[in-house]
């Protein structure tokens, strides 16, 4: 682990990898944001990581629609206090991919990673593929 | 208010406008999903509502442009407990501009929206004119 302690053009504290990966392993959820008709639509989503991949079931509809054609999505996960103005906010940036494999599922589905929606759905693995991971950390003026 | 039970295709509840309206004005911070150097970007933003418009405060960066170059932006907001697998979420889409009349921003800075970043930096107003609100409700099941 760095002690970087260098901050941006806010006055925000930039997080260094590690301390992005730490944040994003100790998370349980996320917003996963991607175009959609023409437009961007961000939701909810449960994750895990798998590496510096971050992998995640779905069901059929918008989100899974995104991996199939591999689009260019984020993943924002943060912990802030709104009233203090403290807390962390990490971004994923990547490509998502539908992974079919059985083999390399499996070891996934042992993350423990919960899943929130309906029983007996048809559910697929997506995983991106980070090509940018950031953070910042919002200190109390 | 309407006693609408719909759910979607994932078996949440389908939230209508006036309780989309509700959890936007309760909230004080969502996060911004933007387009942003032929990708993605996700930032936390502290918010007020104009009606049906969301309006925020900031400085020069990312969000600026995107707001300089009227882009199609989505705002995420949510209150979801990890552990029991219930909350909700409440997404505005829309175009995002920078409004420099003060006397439309005038009675935005009296909306209380707090504002986390360094003193001293020159703030501009933006507005998301909203085109689409949508919410879901998790259920436990």
């Amino acid at each position: 682990m760095t002690t970087d302690v260098s901050t941006d053009h806010r006055g925000m504290r930039v997080l260094d990898l590690d301390e992005c990966l730490e944040k994003l392993g100790s998370a349980v959820f996320g917003r996963l944001a991607f175009s959609h008709d023409g437009g961007l639509d961000v939701l909810p989503v449960t994750f895990g990581m798998d590496g510096t991949a971050v992998v995640f079931r779905t069901s059929w509809g918008s989100k899974l629609q995104a991996a199939g054609d591999r689009r260019l999505v984020a993943l924002e996960v943060d912990d802030i206090d709104p009233a203090l103005g403290i807390g962390w906010s990490v971004v994923v940036k990547g490509t998502a991919t539908i992974e079919y494999d059985n083999a390399v599922t499996g070891p996934w589905t042992r993350l423990g990673v919960p899943y929130w929606l309906a029983d007996g759905a048809e559910t697929f693995w997506v995983r991106i593929v980070s090509e940018e991971i950031s953070g910042r950390e919002l200190v109390a003026r």
